[in-house]
């Protein structure tokens, strides 16, 4: 497998805690997404859509896009099971996870930041405070909704990793590399916590990615 | 079933599609996005999000996320099927359906044209400029997505409808709302007019939502 990745990048993330989990190993190819590698034509040719993650699965077409990739990966690589089995559960499971990666990520991507600086002219703190603005909005729907739901256990659904938890790790990583104060969002932070506490989580973390800058 | 629905919103429009396509009748409840209905205490308690769609299918927690309720539709209401049966397939569909639901919509609802307008004091033309950005970026990447693949047939995947479908008809009632030139994406502009001959995709369409604007 050939997983197309970028350290900081929230979605490469969620696949990156999806194969540790399933045990799948891939050879990562790197992309600077801020100095515009993705724009590359050879590049355009695996993703024409210029964003990561993309993933390489044996012969046939280049898997794209997040969710779609995650969903894949649990239907082609069961164990252990991502979604729930009751209908009304992985539903749940995956609206949590696109509170998050839809309705949040999105607009923080780096094309959106470049919009922002260069169309829109923001400097750098109005462009913080649009990230931090949607990503924080995403946070309080997402905590009301765990922290009333007699579902959530030790993870965002009972005791079971699911791909909301693939989601809320690479988005609570991202508030905190914006300084954001994720207390506020109790139960989101404390199953960050348990997650940060497994390999699969941990040992795929942006800042342990290879091409991460190095610390100083 | 009770449908929480806005005329003009894509997200519920992907729902309204797959249910008549399943067969499903649902009584709809109309809130006013742009008056801000969705942030009535009432609404928040059915969806912490204050977003649309909200599914309510029986006993049990409310649904929400258009994409998770299309998959959920799926799952329990199988016939016809909107999702292929080969795993790269179904990753292919989801994609598809995911490089417009996700990767331009969040960034054209009613809450970010909001912030365009009230934090960023950005005009009407600056605004539409944006939206019309993001929508024809996703537009470029999926029309050349669908135009080279193999796959893609009488609809987005083969001859059968699937959720890429769902999302790719109210992306382009979209563009044509906002006056875009469809010609530019010919797949696309030819799958949106083959989906519009259907009465799943036409009688739902947000002109005919009985909360739509009476034509003058």
């Amino acid at each position: 497998m050939k997983l197309y990745s970028f350290w900081r990048s929230q979605a490469t993330y969620r696949v990156r805690i999806a194969m540790r989990l399933k045990g799948l190993a891939a050879e990562l190819v790197t992309l600077d997404l801020l100095k515009g590698d993705q724009f590359d034509a050879a590049y355009r040719a695996v993703n024409p859509e210029a964003v990561v993650p993309s993933l390489v699965d044996g012969e046939g077409p280049v898997l794209v896009q997040s969710l779609a990739i995650l969903e894949y990966l649990d239907e082609k690589y069961p164990r252990p099971p991502l979604l729930p089995r009751e209908l009304r559960d992985r539903a749940h499971v995956r609206a949590l996870g696109q509170m998050l990666a839809m309705d949040a990520h999105p607009l923080v991507v780096p094309r959106v930041r470049k919009y922002l600086e260069e169309e829109l002219k923001l400097d750098e703190p109005a462009r913080n405070k649009w990230q931090r603005h949607w990503m924080e909005l995403a946070c309080e729907a997402f905590e009301n909704t765990v922290a009333r739901d007699k579902r959530t256990g030790k993870f965002c659904f009972g005791n079971e990793i699911t791909i909301a938890d693939c989601c809320l790790v690479p988005h609570m990583t991202n508030m905190r590399m914006l300084g954001t104060d994720v207390a506020r969002y109790p139960t989101m932070a404390r199953i960050f916590d348990t997650c940060m506490q497994l390999e699969a989580f941990s040992a795929e973390q942006p800042m342990k990615q290879p091409d991460a800058p190095k610390p100083k």
